[in-house]
């Protein structure tokens, strides 16, 4: 057996023990009772650690030594970079390490439920601080490792080949237009009359109409399933995606949409290369490509109205609530592109959702980078919420730096994937229509043609591709940010 | 650390990749789509292989010599010999071997689902004389090591402590008075007025009313839950129990009844003593053992015109199926207590269900021992069967020695844990009725008392204790089948 076969044996090992990690995650938000979590939390802890022992287990090394000399084809080069890049982000840090930081981030994230609702600062940045000094410690050993800065060695994690370089010319471009663009919106849609829900919307018909929602969108029910936990995911393995979604029911816009984002990653999942399964290069690519697939079905096709009169005729007659054109065409798409200047990003809108996601990069960038230090936090959240969205969070941490749960448990680096994914997916719908009538095809209820330009381009490749390989061939060049403000323009202007 | 908290410490880890196992199984059984089944089988074989792996590590042995001479309180010496019986037969049978079973069992058992159908016991035997010549080595070499006949070897597996010679007493005894009783009572019954479901009862509602049932036999929601799956049973793990049923809307019989005896063995688990969680001390003490919490609810309880009430109250006015008197106490007494000879066990009534075991009981303690040949069994099956239900399977084996799953992937000596649980339970309630009113505590709805009886003698006892210490604890004696007997003389004749 050739060292490559060797590492490809590992790695589908290693995958056995992450597909029943994958499935007890899940149990474990939607369906286990709240009693069993003591002893579950143990079972997964001793699993995680069994697979860190793997995928750390000293003979890789030379294995991946032995594999760069054998004779590989393009494939199986590609296999090869993504395990190694994979081992060595394993590798990296110690034990000892791994266990400090998430102690320190469990115990940060325990008090701040708490402080969160009591807007109590002081009190979290007690914890806080360990947690971003083990974070930028974290960043640092990362950053000796791959020769980036320590916040790109961060940001590398989530979307491998991004920069902060590139980002910041990126972000600079969005933040050059989009306050003045959310102004305009807001004053073009202050005369709107919409019509609210103020009804009650039965969980069971909302599930309802999730499933037509699906079945439109083409998930393959014989790999997945639709389930309800507290926080909407997408899990599971992808020959079996579990994604879930939360009812609501003195509303229903945001299940039926969280199921048509959730469903855009899980058909990313069902569409990954299954010839490739096991290896890291037959899973997704990454969290910001994972988002642009999301995004696409969220945002590109679910607020489009040729998308939106499918919405329509699905809830037409199935909701006691009469109120008149409450479920009309035209009051659905109001409902879903709605903007508003508000403190929570998990809430926001379309257009407003990049100022939230740019303000927390500026901060974590220079936070990891050791450029400024945890208290000036507060300051700075404020500072550039009135910049941006024009409110102040002044003394209002609660709805300012206190409100994610990323930060608190150290998740630096992740925030920027949310807008690359939804600059990816702008990007990629102006490349698809140029060969396709997007418009026609929602009109036609079979979206076949728009998904089989999503395999072909995205889902099938894996991460056979790096994500600019990916942007460039489906579309022609790499990031443009340009796709994206045409299209909020388009549909907010 | 002492060689025993070693062997503790390792008892917990395995329990960990066990726990997972379990849910798991769970997730398979009851919710996972058809299509996640491949990789799912993937990934459970491989979890299967690293606990073999763990339970039969190099230094295990060392540490129980070690353990043997350290200062145990009964307690320990309780935990380290169920984990020493554990590990010894862990490791009797070579990885080669277990593999090799293994695969007989699941090549003879994927043929046999479409042989049963179609009646092919020359084809299925074909497949089947390895699974037995395989499962007589297994007996052999179990054998070798404890030194108990062959077949007392695998008996042991399921019901620790119990032997051929004990059974043929128990058994031979039951022989010498059930076929007689079984006529008494259909003849009895002859002129009953049985009312049966014809209506179209909901899945839904039985789910419902299955729920309600559960509730009053205090099931542990916050430990557990209710799902569905094609096969009943009873998984997860103490803190977490997942029970499924099958509902059959055109009746609603069997889905009650065997929620009444899921709950029971959920009770049991539930009940364990989670002081001694993660060694085999703290699970349950074997599969009779088990069984006799499953049938106590079943029958002892379950059966009770005194719980029937609350079940005609449950159901009461829930169905659209009018029927007069078909929800009466007196009713579903009867349709839960009707006698039958007929060919298959697993819905076998309580009267007839002794004699299906008991001709099971003979042919695979002949077979394993090597006293009769595979070739032998279905003239064997078709004798008995009219010796003891006066009904023949002559060219029927489709509904004789071809209609269980157990031997075809080579359980044997599994059978009989069905009938010793059955006499267990009766022998609990004779001993039960001798402090507590058990009618006037079922008519109060508050079960309490028989669930602290329960708790008390069976549940809180784990492994501590051996079935035979647990029956004398309890009863103040070992098994006595006359206890059996009696209640189905009063419930019967
Ligand atoms: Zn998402
Ligand atoms: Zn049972």
């Amino acid at each position: 057996m050739s060292a490559f076969e060797k590492l490809v044996k590992h790695s589908k090992k290693v995958s056995h023990f992450q597909h029943l990690y994958s499935i007890s995650s899940w149990d474990q938000a939607s369906v286990m009772p709240s009693g069993g979590a003591e002893a579950r939390g143990e079972a997964m802890a001793e699993l995680s650690v069994h697979i860190h022992q793997l995928m750390t287990q000293p003979q890789l090394g030379d294995w991946f030594d032995a594999a760069q000399n054998e004779s590989l084809d393009s494939t199986q080069q590609a296999i090869l970079r993504e395990m190694k890049q994979q081992w060595q982000q394993a590798t990296v840090l110690p034990d000892e390490f791994v266990e400090a930081k998430s102690l320190a981030g469990s115990k940060c994230e325990h008090a701040w439920r708490k402080q969160r609702t009591e807007n109590d600062w002081a009190g979290f940045a007690e914890n806080w601080k360990e947690v971003v000094a083990l974070s930028q410690e974290e960043a640092q050993r990362r950053a000796d490792v791959s020769g980036l800065t320590p916040y790109d060695a961060m940001l590398n994690l989530y979307e491998p080949g991004t920069t902060s370089a590139s980002l910041d010319g990126v972000f600079n471009d969005v933040k050059s237009w989009l306050p003045q663009m959310i102004d305009q919106a807001i004053e073009k849609q202050a005369s709107d009359i919409v019509i609210q829900p103020t009804g009650i919307y039965p969980a069971q018909t909302q599930k309802a109409v999730g499933q037509e929602v699906m079945k439109l969108l083409q998930f393959d029910f014989n790999h997945g399933r639709l389930d309800e936990s507290v926080h909407p995911f997408c899990g599971g393995v992808p020959t079996d995606v579990r994604i879930t979604t939360r009812y609501d029911e003195k509303e229903f816009v945001q299940s039926i949409m969280g199921i048509v984002h959730e469903t855009g990653h899980a058909r990313y999942e069902q569409g990954l290369p299954r010839a490739l399964a096991g290896t890291r290069a037959g899973e997704a690519r990454s969290m910001g490509v994972h988002e642009s697939q999301s995004l696409f079905f969220e945002m590109q096709l679910g607020r489009n109205p040729h998308f939106i009169q499918h919405l329509a005729g699905f809830t037409a007659g199935r909701f006691a609530d009469a109120t008149p054109g409450l479920f009309s065409v035209e009051n659905l798409q109001k409902l879903y592109t709605q903007v508003k200047k508000d403190f929570i990003r998990i809430d926001a809108d379309e257009l407003t959702y990049p100022a939230h996601v740019i303000l927390r990069y500026e901060i974590e960038r220079d936070l990891m980078n050791g450029n400024i230090s945890y208290k000036d936090v507060p300051e700075l959240w404020d500072t550039k919420m009135q910049a941006y969205l024009g409110i102040s969070t002044k003394g209002n941490d609660r709805q300012g730096c206190m409100q994610d749960i990323h930060w608190t448990d150290g998740s630096f680096g992740y925030f920027p994937s949310y807008t690359l994914g939804a600059m990816y997916a702008a990007q990629f719908m102006a490349s698809m229509r140029k060969t396709i009538n997007v418009d026609s095809v929602l009109d036609s209820g079979d979206l076949s043609p728009i998904f089989a330009w999503l395999s072909e381009n995205i889902w099938s490749k894996g991460s056979l591709l790096t994500t600019n390989e990916i942007l460039t061939a489906a579309t022609g060049e790499t990031l443009n940010p340009q796709f994206f403000k045409q299209h909020l323009a388009t549909r907010y202007l």
